[in-house]
């Protein structure tokens, strides 16, 4: 398969060789949102304000989910990760909540699946607690930013 | 807080006690799609005429990802998961791969959060394996579309 | 051995057999501490009062231990939790944090194991959080406190 | 937050970067012990001598327990362990067992919680060996006692 | 496909619905051995005469393998387990350690796989512990024994 | 004990400490069957060619369950797995499925038990997805083909 990597010449799936791949500090970046009424945000901001934190339980399930990564997909590499950073802004335009992860390691292959990760696990949990009053959100434009280090080099998303 | 049963009284996370609730059949389906270039399609629906079948394997890590969506997230009850499906199609208008997840239990409690979680792991495991040709893959409009049984009824997104 | 059911005639480890025990609502409540210096614990509620939610990262480790139970007791049998709640209050005269943790179900066995997992897992992650400034924290005192449900009845701490 | 490492400047919460740190070798030690009567530690004591092993069960358990750490302690690093010895000591002035776990890595991150965290797996699954013939035993002191390797250098508990 | 029940009509792989079977107590025996070189398996009998319990260590590996069993085969159903019980005896005519698992539920669906894991993961370990004196023991044989309940009724090797 | 690294001089289990163990590229194989009626394998191959790929999800599994080898195996030490591939070949002349797994690693002990468990993992997922049309199939002659790497050595199975 053009450049496929996960299969084998026989079109079979494998995890694939990294142990001749350098040991590098590798980073990326990803992003999404969940989409939601007005109403919901402001349940969600108001929440906040007082007691009840809906964005620091999605940010620590962010981080946890980062931890789960080559658990969750079938021919992820599991990876020694150095650091796991999810930051979740209330936008008022979308109006919805921004999610973005930041992963790294010091290790042979990358950690965007790990970021990705993040930042899927945090929009589910803020589904899972928000769902009592709004089942009606979305979750989307999950991307990925940036990847920097590794051989592949640097990847910015336009 | 008005509405979020995830938090008590005194704005505390919580897991809600579910105990009193009726063991009934409840089913929930969710959607999303990993949005592409044609190139990248193309990819993918040639590898599976041939061999190298992408959507085989995000199949399955979408099935093996809804019975780990209780360690995933913080506020979800462990369930005694009866059925999991999810469906990946191909949608050359999209471009990208449709998802589409059905999860059913008997128990006390929704599997909306199965559902979706099936959803995401499977769009995730599908970035895995074709990013070494498209890093640009948008992960979109991950959302619950159906959701029967237990007290508060049926839900049908628009 | 006399009364030790997780042995059987032979004096070889097994997981008790309790498909014949009644599926009824069993709870369990059990607490423990956290001491502390006074100084740390001052930095743990000035913390709370401004942001960097110790106790609300511990609550979530907690309620997330519970459902790992029987992951970690070998011979635990696996339980569909219906609530986990985890209390976690800052006692000036100790010095240092209470905690008290919830476990209902509805199953064959009770979940005092649970209930003493989500108490050692928030002192664990409390520790962890605050090791930065004060090695010297001990948890302490971790034990039952309330059973109820199930043929071996109510107990109570003294 | 003065020192509580695990927030950032806004007070949320996250996985410190250690990737800058040093790989070097690192040991933690951690103690504590689990309060019984004295006919109940007879019990255990006996059962050894001849079957019914409560001590080698809860050892294994605590061994495991500390390569669970990371999936428990929500902001600790996944590391790769080199050795973990857990030691159970029947200590009949207590009345009770001694419990000491060292763990050691060659990582960038310390093994305080891994050793913390084999010392309650050990004394939860003797709690819940024993805990047919007494629902009264307590774990208490549990604590670390040296730690070294890292830029922090040795600690030791006075 | 001619009764490959994890497929469906399209021929892609799923999770079986047994929303609609009954729950009923299921019972599944699992055997298999570890052959070895009669030296090797004197070094085990000797330990376990003296110290160092082979045996007891992967007999606990096996029940705890059981309760993984959902995690590690993709389509099988999570089970509230009820029973498990993995005896190991040596035999001197294989020569090498005859493994037999026992496990029951009260469920929809039966336990065969949960036997069948116990069985092997006993006798991993068991090749785990003693491969430092022989690497060349071979697993053989593994396969169930009896299969009882639910409505396909009993099964019994021949 | 003779030779019996898992156990120290007590007797006591323990995950042996690798630290100053020389990290070094590792590779294991190791292979297995699994034995079926001529009728069950006509089956599978038959649904290869059309759909419902049974080989590629036990093939699957296999890699995931080679990630989850140190979760398995009480004294295993978590490893940095660089690559896992897994092959299934039906072989009429058994008839059956003969299963070989190749693993590496550049870390400070060997995978051998890795590649010994992501046979296993994939024999019983193939059972399982067979199991029913026939539950009398046999997991056989699982066994380590080749290992090197580290300071024992090259070992090779005759």
């Amino acid at each position: 398969m053009s450049g496929l990597t996960h299969f084998d010449g026989k079109g079979d799936a494998h995890m694939v060789d990294v142990s001749e791949k350098a040991v590098t500090t590798r980073v990326a970046i990803a992003a999404g949102y969940v989409k939601m009424s007005r109403e919901t945000l402001e349940t969600i901001i108001e929440g906040r304000a007082k007691k009840g934190d809906v964005l620091g339980v999605a940010r620590l399930a962010g981080i946890m989910g980062a931890k789960k990564t080559s658990e969750l997909i079938p021919l992820c590499h599991p990876l020694p990760i150095t650091k796991v950073a999810v930051e979740l802004s209330p936008d008022s335009d979308l109006p919805g909540i921004m999610i973005e992860a930041t992963v790294k390691t010091t290790g042979q292959t990358g950690v965007e699946m790990e970021a990705l990760t993040a930042v899927t696990t945090a929009a589910l949990t803020l589904y899972d607690m928000v769902k009592a009053v709004d089942k009606s959100m979305v979750i989307s434009d999950v991307r990925l930013i940036l990847k920097e280090g590794g051989k592949s080099g640097r990847y910015e998303a336009k």
